[in-house]
């Protein structure tokens, strides 16, 4: 392993020593405390919680407890509507076109998911779509809903432009991820939950707090110049990074996110949707949602077999010379190890986080809950 | 542009002069009489021309005539059943499983997509399997049969293993395409066509023609190293290349094409799946085809607007310093180029493919018809 930010984990468990933990009732009652005073009743607010905890525990901590201040203090602007409720625009037995009204999609997005599951339970699939939203927490959850019932499931997600088209010097698209999950025999779904960017953002920001390096292929400086140093990244490459080691598929990825959230759904295409710093407009996010029931195609005990046959079988694949003290694993085992580790431990939150949630409950006026 | 096979392009139309061209009907008839001599009929063998010219008319013409030889082979082995039909194993209004009884993908597939885009047409979407099938030609092109209806389509279809997981040693996955289309103003559709794969395994072949190295990052030898010498190369690496540049992204993506088109369709997976060199079983290939129809949605002139103006804007992206002649282009764009070019000018073979075909006439007794 080269000594650059690749090296840099995101799971909790690997964070150093003295990062605060805490329990999930004590983040709960502060995002719900927080969100009370942009407006949002504790019954919504609680799936907020959930959802922003959701990311933490699995380790994703660029996509919880780090985004409150920046939800509550967008929604106190008037830039997400609180009150907002999902309606649906187009409804067909195993279709659903959804509008989040601007409101958040932490709260909404849940509501579609568990719809699309429904009709997916009585129709064998379906496919959904949310316009106007808001960021939704991470794709992930939504797949693991389906697998949770059973189903295999799909979460797709488009965002404001942060990624290059292949020779381009602006950036385009959204880390735009996909997600995708399915039950297994053993009970822990195997679960995909990737941007369509060589890396997220929030791998940038990991970087720049350890001060090393990134390797080559993940960002661009100002000038559409590749760079190492993350202090200079204003823009990601896709997945695949340039066109030599084929970044355009990355790139075309990401646009078939956005084609789903984007036109299809009827929400901006991640060229038009503002970034969650934006102080005058709406976000304009567009959701996909795809879950299909595993039993209109084959026995479910077979193909759980099935499943447990291949991941066993991927783990058991030997490792490369060069790369000994690793192991092939399965997408999803990182998470899946941090949220065990954070359920015993309890979710960690970092310093600077803590420090942002510290002056945002000053200026909201809740009192400062998380101090250990 | 670095000197390496990266350059190497597939497209017919950047072949070097003296690559003989040829109508479609001369290679048809060409195509029907070999496949006759395995025992397929003048009408399915029809279907199978159109399929395997379908790739090279779009510059990938490793799926192409290239092809040809090892499927009359296998067929004439009784390694594919020239007789089989397809069969439902499942059906629901808006979901449907074949079973496809080791025929040929190149016939039977087009079926089970052209099924899954008319229960879509009444439904609104449809998600198909195809278990025991065979090669099945460019996942492209299933794809475009939905956006030529109107309608958003995706492909997927295993194949045997060539594909290293993340730290691993040995090939565990196939190329594992993902195609997507949907329909534009333009009347050109937007397609994606992709392997998981950094690249396609004929991106090597086209390296060692050339006698160029490849850059890092497309394959490994036989001991699983890096190489830059297309003739060591034994495995491929998944998009993204190693963990560094996130290929675990590519290979997650992979796993993801596995489950829909081995497990879910009771297919064998990867790893399980006979090379086309494998002259003792069959294949055991999985396809998995989407399909929905737009104004499920949104207003299919709303939707092809949208498109327009995203391609138009994605086009328009200014290039980066150090690809001056570069431009950025959509999915695609490459291979709609070269249909353009092999319309007017006639579908290039190869050479060393000639060759081979050759060869196949002689072998199976039908005159060889592709003398220039």
């Amino acid at each position: 392993m080269t000594e650059t930010a690749s090296a840099a984990p995101t799971s909790g468990h690997h964070e150093p020593d003295g990062v605060p933990r805490f329990t999930p009732e004590q983040l709960t009652d502060f995002i719900v405390a927080a969100l009370g005073q942009a407006g949002l009743g504790a019954e919504p607010a609680t799936v907020a919680a959930r959802m922003l905890l959701n990311a933490d525990r699995r380790g994703v901590d660029s996509h919880g407890m780090a985004r409150l201040a920046g939800f509550v203090r967008r929604m106190r602007a008037g830039l997400i509507d609180p009150d907002a409720t999902l309606t649906i625009v187009n409804e067909h037995p195993a279709t659903v076109a959804f509008d989040a009204h601007n409101g958040l999609g932490l709260i909404l997005a849940p509501q579609a998911m568990a719809r699309c599951i429904a009709k997916a339970e009585e129709m064998g699939i379906c496919l959904a779509t949310v316009r106007n939203s808001n960021h939704f927490g991470i794709a992930g959850t939504y797949a693991l809903m389906a697998a949770e019932h059973g189903l295999g499931g799909m979460a797709m997600t488009n965002a404001s432009p942060l990624v290059v088209p292949t020779f381009g010097a602006a950036p385009r698209l959204g880390t735009n991820p996909i997600a995708f999950a399915v039950p297994t025999g053993s009970g822990q779904p195997l679960i995909l939950d990737m941007s369509t960017s060589a890396v997220a953002w929030g791998k940038i920001e990991i970087a720049r707090r350890a001060g090393l390096p990134i390797p080559p292929g993940w960002g661009l400086d100002a000038d559409a110049q590749p760079t190492t140093d993350p202090t200079q990244v204003k823009m990601l490459q896709p997945l695949g990074g340039d066109r030599t080691t084929c970044g355009h598929k990355g790139y075309g990825l990401g646009l078939m996110v956005d084609v789903f959230c984007g036109p299809l759904a009827g929400a901006g295409w991640s060229r038009q949707i503002a970034r969650s710093t934006n102080t005058e407009r709406s976000a304009g996010i567009g959701h996909m949602f795809l879950a299909w029931r595993i039993d209109a195609f084959r026995d479910p005990d077979e193909f759980n077999a099935t499943l447990d046959e291949i991941i066993a079988d991927l783990r058991a694949t030997p490792v490369a010379a060069g790369h000994e003290g690793e192991h092939v694993c399965v997408p999803g085992d990182p998470e899946a190890e941090a949220e065990r580790v954070n359920r015993d431990l309890g979710i960690p939150v970092r310093p600077g986080v803590l420090k942002e949630l510290r002056a945002l409950s000053d200026e909201i006026g809740i009192p400062y809950t998380l101090d250990r």
